[in-house]
């Protein structure tokens, strides 16, 4: 074991404070990662104040996180010491269950554990996320970073990223398609990315015009502003896909009826409940799909990263040092930021 | 124009009652059908009380129409005099648009005409359905009967067959999977016959024990008591597809949780609202589908109709004479029918 500087948040109520934590010396299959950036999603606000009461503590969040390697296990085959590495929300799963099997980590059938607020595996010992120097992960868990991309705004593909490019290829977004993106924080943007390079026409559907215009700037074709109720009806039936990237509880209904017969909306931020409201009606009248996706599994985390390296695509980064992670949470909360706060580690080594 | 004799229901509260029906004389286009065999649907009851508050009288019901060919326009292809043909929820669409196009008539961006309760295309004159001596209808939105199948038990094959035919072949249901169909009623007894014989392992989810018993008859493998919450927890994870044919609302949770990841249950039966449930944990934890699907397209029917006589497979239908059916509509409201009123239009001849 080593012992790392950190920031925790010990309680619900708490600021994150500086914080030592123990790693685990690396295994045959393990690497041990230099921590250079790590993004900070609007979940690690949620679970360093207990929203989901499930919280454990002592809390280190960060599952969005870019570094370099530093030493690797006796077994370990993809990676060498130098190399940049990423790591995501999850550090582990059983690797024996049908998900697991067919490269569907994030839904083990024992449950996928999570960078930070979890347990090791057959362990009581909490895993503690990216706001951190140093990170010890199993190769399955690691992924490579190509080349050529900014490594502070690779740091938000790790969640951000991945959530939105799985549910896009999934349901087969392509050229030819309508397809909306509900909502501009740190998942939209990188939907109106990534479905741009998938090359369909890009509609960002969203209840404020002025976040509508710095869409167009990000690549979308148009915007659709939610609240215009003309124009939602205009778009009637006129959607292949949906992404709905709401992270609070809401109607679908007025989503639903935008889509083409056989259209499909694809849930990944509905961090709370959604709003109920009845939605058979919208449902069986052509045909029309609610579905949700959740992250994305280990080998297409790193073929998302290779579609980034080939078509440059990054996240739009707030870089903050790890003194102003408090802050930078208070502004969340007021959807302040354009569109992802990303954590300068070397803060943390230097505080 | 000429006149034939009908049962109608004049307003929400008053039982049906013989009437006499205008009927258009046959265009180029149209099959002229001695009606045989009237299925009785739930919706029929629905819509005779204005249950959807959308309902147009007088209103001749029936949308699970089985009967003789009496005649044909000059330039209907499909049909001669003497063949038996079906007729079910549709008899006219838009022709033009891209469902349309793609056969899926019943999504007809502009709304597809319903067998009764529904106005003629481009006219004000009602339609109405099958309780009646015969009916005029274009070839397109008619099919024909395979010779083997029973006449009387295949009327609703054109309604409960094809709206759980088209699911399961949409969603691709096949050997090796394991397939429920939530609720044994007239739509869940096709739904268990058509999974069986499309070679998945089928299982009935019912609330009652009784029902699930008749359910193994109907060649259902196992039944799950959905109230059993032991059971219900034990196949948790365990269904590829679900088919819902519950006709009511109710909470969707229960049953997505028996959804593998990537499973999907699709309602066919949610004729009214669903009870209003937040659900998106459910989805995005396995990316989980719940869609909608309605009826089947015109070539889809005859497809079915086609499987149906390879399989042999037809409705399990108790008889009843025209002069009963509002009899039959009250024992409809308890579920007291196993599995679907067939109406024996002789009856209305001899009336």
């Amino acid at each position: 074991m080593f012992k790392v500087k950190a920031f925790a948040a010990h309680s619900a109520t708490s600021p994150l404070t500086p914080f030592g934590v123990e790693r685990r010396d690396p295994g045959p299959h393990d690497v041990r990662i230099e921590i250079l950036y790590c993004g900070v999603c609007h979940s690690d606000l949620h679970q360093a104040r207990n929203d989901w009461s499930n919280s454990l503590y002592p809390m280190v969040p960060g599952h969005e996180i870019v570094g370099r390697v530093a030493e690797v296990g006796a077994h370990v085959t993809r990676f060498n010491a130098g190399d940049i590495a990423a790591v995501g929300c999850m550090v582990d799963s059983c690797r024996r269950c049908e998900p697991c099997e067919a490269g569907l980590e994030q839904y083990c059938a024992e449950g996928c554990t999570l960078t930070y607020n979890d347990r090791e595996r057959g362990s009581k010992n909490l895993t503690f996320g990216g706001y951190s120097e140093q990170i010890v992960v199993e190769e399955r868990f690691v992924v490579k970073v190509p080349a050529n991309l900014d490594l502070k705004a690779t740091a938000p593909l790790l969640c951000a990223g991945i959530t939105t490019y799985s549910p896009l290829r999934h349901w087969k977004v392509g050229p030819g398609q309508s397809v909306g993106i509900i909502g501009l924080g740190g998942l939209g943007h990188m939907g109106v990315k990534f479905a741009k390079a998938m090359g369909a026409r890009v509609t960002m559907i969203t209840t404020s015009p002025e976040k509508g215009k710095d869409a167009l700037r990000l690549g979308a074709d148009e915007v659709l502003v939610s609240r215009d109720a003309e124009a939602m009806a205009r778009r009637r039936g006129a959607f292949d896909f949906l992404l709905n990237t709401i992270p609070v509880g809401h109607d679908l209904n007025p989503y639903l009826t935008l889509l083409k017969t056989d259209g499909a909306m694809v849930l990944v931020g509905a961090l709370t409940a959604l709003e109920p409201a009845p939605m058979g009606h919208n449902l069986i009248g052509g045909r029309k799909t609610v579905a949700g996706s959740m992250i994305g599994g280990m080998a297409e985390t790193q073929e998302m990263l290779d579609f980034c390296g080939k078509h440059n695509i990054v996240s739009d980064v707030e870089m903050i040092r790890i003194g102003e992670v408090n802050e930078a949470y208070e502004r969340l909360l007021k959807n302040d930021v354009r569109y992802r706060f990303v954590i300068d580690m070397a803060s943390l080594k230097a505080s």
